[in-house]
């Protein structure tokens, strides 16, 4: 499967060129196009004397082609290549946040009611009444994204600061979709003793815990332990993000087929934190047999030395104890899963599935199947990309349930809140909407984050009435 | 010495009155005034029928006060008192501070940059080169403001979700004063092993860390082991933000009464971390002869004992090896310098100091001398309350410092940087300018900042050369 140009290989070159050679921007253009690159913008930035400077901006497949690109262009007769800047890098330089006051300061009197001496007041009231802190302060508002850096993307264990860029790039989202002002925690620590030790010390400023790119199998223990100690909402997103959007999308999907959920067999590649999440949350709403596979094949008898997630999934997942490989995971399955690795499976493969298949293979950005070829063998098909339709994308869950969690001065996030976001996105799709093209709503649907917010606001506000 | 009315106890009452009663508001004021209370505003908000709402706002001097201020006004005939709000609440409301994204994300292409997948090469960058963590991501222009909530303004122990407020108010202080994304960073953790475990875990996401607001002794032991195992600048404000400040002041107070500093005799009241600092800088400066007293008395060698900075206090800078009391301290001493309680000394104690003594008394926000009876005595008086002239206020100090630290890169404060500080901060003041109530800028001079971070960057860069 060749990738398409896309924005985040995008380059802009300066280039200077004679204001007479009227033909000098087609060249440029023209030569993109023939290297497989795709214009997205051309500006005249200035003229001086009989030369002029243009900024040619271009989308490539991945780094190796902008270079080519950027070589084609300068090869060119009558261009001068002055400097070549890639967007991406641009887009992040300096970071992605800002702290700014929501108060003013620009007299003496401001600073004595926002600082001392007028703060000691609202420091004693939440001294002798704490649960004013989430009026009084941020806390009410605001969310740690915390990561160790261990499993960053497809990176893997880059640490801390290099995982900075991507809980950035979260906070960015928890404030665009859902009004929340998260900042991103990069922790150094490396046991599970160390994370929960630090994530515990940190607790007081946040009104939750976002976890975030922690490998499995830590990730599950660290998770655990946090919702014990800690009186506010701690939520994996790399799970229960992913578990929430799935279940959305197959609730959706299974309409379309018309098979009820109850009765469905379920195929899944990876029993990683996402996976298991998955599996627990399909079975919390009532699919019975789930059959997952790792790297080495089906979780089941036949496998020995299981421990933790994998084994639960062994035994409480795989009700007929099934062994063998993915491929045989998939022989009369309803439903295909995949949080993975990618291009684990061929299209054919997916020919032993039942009828109206489902297929969903979610690893990113390579699928485990072509999602092109998967279409011939599924009724439906979904993936991680933003470039195919029904894009499987957290950020359809984590602002919205949030938001309803931080609303309710949740203590800490259910799966009867998971289910219920779950079911909030699903239903935001009408059924004048649903088509095997849209099982699930696009990351900018403006309906998405107050709906999942509700949701799980409702279920929040049921447990504190109980 | 009586408190005057302050913004920092504020009310705004809501009144209703009878449209007809035009002599209603004046009442209103006039109680406020009989009853010591100063009327700041007046606003008709509405009127409906024959009646009109109207908010009228007043300072008070303390909690006490102000209900005496609101019961004045609700007994007054014809004046319905609907409700009472207080300003410096009402401003704390929700917290003061904002995280907001600096990138667009208005559409997928800006999600593909700034999030998945185009995120990915800018962390695979910063893994393969750290140093690039400053330039593409929020850490050059970031610090944590730390704070276990141990030594909180006068408020002392109150633990860190109440001490969010204020390390809050800091944050504000940092962007508002030197462009600084700082942010809160409240932690619960009791020992000094513990909160260097937690600092040393959280500093990747930071160019530096100011701490704030840790009690003594432990803070001295946790900025030691902080700034030996950290890479980034760690500056303990109430320590040497102070002591850059009041560095300042002296150097222009004895500009006034021509004294050199190497000649002066101190007097000093507290051993606390401010105590230290001050101490320390001003004998790196050149000063000789400083005897400071604590609570029992001149940390001198008839004390037992003593530990850590008192110790050092009494051994390094005692050198004529003193005993007694603070009055007995302040026999012939040219300056004295107040950090530690209320109302210690009466105004006459000072006429024993030397002639055109200046006294700084900065226990806030009560000092150690009532400084008007004091000027009687004294040729320059500083305090720390914005009421006074010559007011010794932090923030003159660390938005600079850090400003030039992170734009020099800077791995550390050092005492070189906090000297070029305090120099740059006295000069601010020019010779015309320069009177004994104007000794030391205002908190909103806006060349202040400036011309710290100048001072601290040039040192910096000097270090870095070396």
């Amino acid at each position: 499967m060749a990738a398409l140009p896309n924005a985040s290989h995008s380059i802009t070159l300066r280039l200077h060129l004679e204001v007479a050679d009227l033909g000098a921007v087609g060249r440029v253009t023209t030569a993109i196009g023939e290297h497989g690159g795709a214009v997205v913008a051309v500006e005249a930035v200035e003229t001086s004397g009989d030369r002029q400077m243009v900024d040619v901006t271009a989308n490539g497949r991945d780094d190796e082609h902008t270079t080519r690109l950027q070589e084609a262009v300068d090869a060119l007769e009558g261009v001068h290549l002055d400097r070549v800047s890639d967007r991406t890098f641009e887009l992040h330089r300096e970071g992605k946040l800002a702290v700014t006051p929501t108060v003013p300061l620009r007299t003496r009197d401001d600073l004595s009611m926002a600082y001392t001496p007028g703060v000691a007041r609202v420091c004693r009231t939440i001294a002798d009444h704490p649960d004013q802190a989430r009026a009084l302060t941020i806390k009410g508002n605001t969310v740690a994204i915390v990561s160790d850096g261990s499993a960053v993307l497809g990176l893997g264990g880059i640490g801390p600061v290099a995982a900075l860029p991507v809980m950035e790039g979260k906070a960015a989202l928890f404030k665009r979709f859902a009004g929340i002002d998260a900042w991103p925690v990069c922790i150094e620590a490396t046991t599970v003793d160390d994370i929960v030790r630090v994530v515990e010390a940190i607790a007081p400023t946040y009104g939750g815990i976002n976890l975030e790119d922690i490998s499995a199998p830590r990730c599950f223990e660290v998770e655990r332990r946090l919702k014990e100690s800690l009186d506010i909402p701690v939520f994996h997103d790399d799970q229960h993000g992913t578990a929430i959007v799935v279940l959305a999308a197959l609730l959706n999907a299974l309409r379309l087929v018309d098979k009820p959920i109850g009765e469905v067999t379920v195929a899944m590649s990876g029993a990683g934190a996402a996976g298991v999440a998955v599996a627990q949350l399909l079975l919390h709403e009532g699919v019975h047999d789930i059959v997952v596979a790792d790297s080495r094949g089906i979780l089941g008898p036949g496998r020995d030395g299981l421990e933790g997630g994998k084994a639960w999934l062994a035994e409480e997942a795989n009700p007929s104890g099934r062994d063998g490989t993915l491929k045989d995971a998939l022989v009369g399955a309803d439903v295909f899963i995949g949080v993975s690795a990618p291009g684990l499976l061929e299209p054919e493969d997916l020919a032993t599935m039942a009828e109206d298949a489902v297929v969903f293979p979610l690893a990113n950005p390579d699928p485990e199947v072509d999602p092109i070829g998967a279409g011939r063998y599924a009724a439906v098909v979904a993936t991680g990309r933003s470039d195919y339709p029904n894009q499987i994308n957290n950020v359809l869950a984590f602002p919205g349930v949030f938001r309803g969690a931080l609303d309710a001065g949740a203590r800490g996030i259910t799966r009867e809140m998971e289910v219920a976001a779950a079911h909030a996105l699903a239903e935001v799709i009408s059924p004048e909407e649903l088509s095997p093209t849209a099982i699930i709503p696009g990351a900018f649907d403006e309906r998405v984050a107050p709906a999942v917010a509700e949701a799980v606001r409702a279920v929040a506000a049921a447990d504190a009435a109980r």
